[in-house]
């Protein structure tokens, strides 16, 4: 299988109209075709004997109800083609061990390590990744805000209500500005403390209330580098679900200068060249530099600036 | 004054990397020119006999600090220029009067009415709208989502904190992707339930969990007129305090159709020439049609496509 950018679940017809219809779903998981994803914390059961050979597991929605927990059912939508239904339900803590004996192979497996591995399908992958940002979405909405009193999950999984407040919560989406430096010539990858030894990447961060894209591309960058950037063009965007962001991926360009790094976020930070960027792209760079693979944005950034003639 | 996009805040130094030094902001709150903006509920108060004329009032920061609610202190920045440190906060609820003997012209003014009047600078516009976008955030988040309890406020108003699960929640922002639908020749514009007679604009929705900005456009275009889309460009985003949305301008291309409308999002929709959509945004159209301000990005996006040669 080879690995490709983490990108949107869009393979299935969502729905989003008929989510609020509690018939409608409950039909749909009756259905006899119905499929369902088991996610264990936020990762997902997968039948593996190690991460680079895992298989996502598709379970009959008839065998597994009753092994999970209550009310964490999510509707994904049904096939485009067939109209085959699919869902994620999450696997009740105490049943993990009466599943290892049905299911011999199964493990829950991290969803970074299987997003790296390029083992799943980018369908399956992404499915994975929605139900996982909306899981941990459903972890951190558990109490109403306003008041503090618990929430009820509806629409499928897709929205909370708090009865006292008469309020709905919808997921929550982080968007992230991701942007690769350049000065047309050159471009600057960093090195973050969190990441492993050799490993470079474009610099990223939250965008803030008050800001557009533009804007927060400018104003991180700064803080991050002390380049003051001229112009911003939007390259691509990606889910991105560490829990739940939405990676806005642009291109930054400034002119030629010195950096003044921020060393609270960064390590270290660096002008390439298109050569340099080239070899961390494929992983043949004399100094042990490496990019991020083809699953992040950040690769495909830096391969659409390798790539300018 | 003109009306012109409600854009970025991006007039103050933010200092994001300071805001957790709570000596530092105090120490900025004493300045001797310290100004603070007055929000009651989300609005501003604002020196006016009417919304036509108002004028946004900076109060020197050691008068009103007794009248607001503790706590609600936020931290906007501080002028790139001159380092003046910029705050809002709220009135209490219960101070209102007081206020209006010592200040008889204020008023809390509605938040969209000021942005369609175009009677703040545009700087003084973006900043309420980002302390509007945080003090609606602030609310939604008086308790821990988790656990249920109350947080308290931290970072001069940047971020919320839950003691007894050691958790930190932060702004949230809602991305929206607004898209206007082309074939080329003419553009689709929509009427909604909620919008004044007559008034026309391009179509948009909330991206959900699992989707990158393309693929929000062609669901959201698919559910809303049924209309696939082969191709999306990104135009240009905004921030949109209602109450903290990013918009994400795009223009979506499709094949021409007839349109299949949802009636329960849209009341009704139609293909629009150049000629139409030039009269709608001068106000000129034959039936009395008209699009948003241009303090909308509809509108930016709209004469874009008029603007095409």
């Amino acid at each position: 299988m080879t690995v490709t950018l983490l990108g949107a679940a869009d393979t299935l017809d969502r729905q989003s109209g008929r989510r609020g219809d509690r018939a409608y779903l409950s039909g749909l998981f009756r259905h006899r075709e119905a499929r369902v994803i088991l996610i264990e914390n936020l990762d997902p059961l997968v039948r593996a004997a190690s991460p680079e050979h895992a298989a996502l597991i598709w379970f009959p929605a008839s065998e597994i109800l009753e092994r999970c927990e209550a009310n964490s059912l999510l509707f994904l939508g049904i096939s485009k083609g067939d109209g085959v239904p699919h869902f994620a339900l999450r696997l009740a803590l105490d049943q993990r061990e009466a599943f290892s004996r049905i299911y011999p192979l199964e493990a829950a497996t991290d969803f970074r390590t299987l997003a790296s591995a390029g083992t799943l399908t980018a369908a399956d992958l992404a499915l994975v990744g929605l139900s996982r940002s909306l899981y941990a979405w459903h972890d951190s909405a558990r109490h109403c805000g306003f008041c503090g009193r618990p929430t009820g999950t509806i629409d499928g999984g897709w929205k909370r209500h708090c009865e006292p407040c008469a309020k709905d919560t919808f997921p929550r989406i982080d968007p992230v500005v991701i942007m690769l430096v350049t000065d047309g010539e050159r471009c600057v990858l960093a090195h973050e403390p969190r990441y492993a030894p050799g490993m470079f990447s474009t610099i990223a961060g939250y965008l803030e209330p008050g800001e557009d894209i533009a804007h927060a591309v400018a104003r991180e960058t700064y803080e991050e580098l002390g380049v003051t950037v001229t112009n911003v063009a939007f390259y691509n965007s990606q889910p991105w679900p560490f829990p739940h962001s939405l990676m806005i991926g642009c291109v930054a360009y400034c002119a030629p200068t010195l950096l003044t790094i921020d060393r609270t976020e960064l390590v270290e930070a660096r002008w390439f060249s298109r050569a340099d960027a080239a070899h961390m792209l494929a992983r043949t760079h004399p100094e042990g530099l490496w990019v991020p693979g083809p699953q992040a944005i950040a690769y495909h950034l830096i391969q659409h600036f390798v790539a300018w003639t």
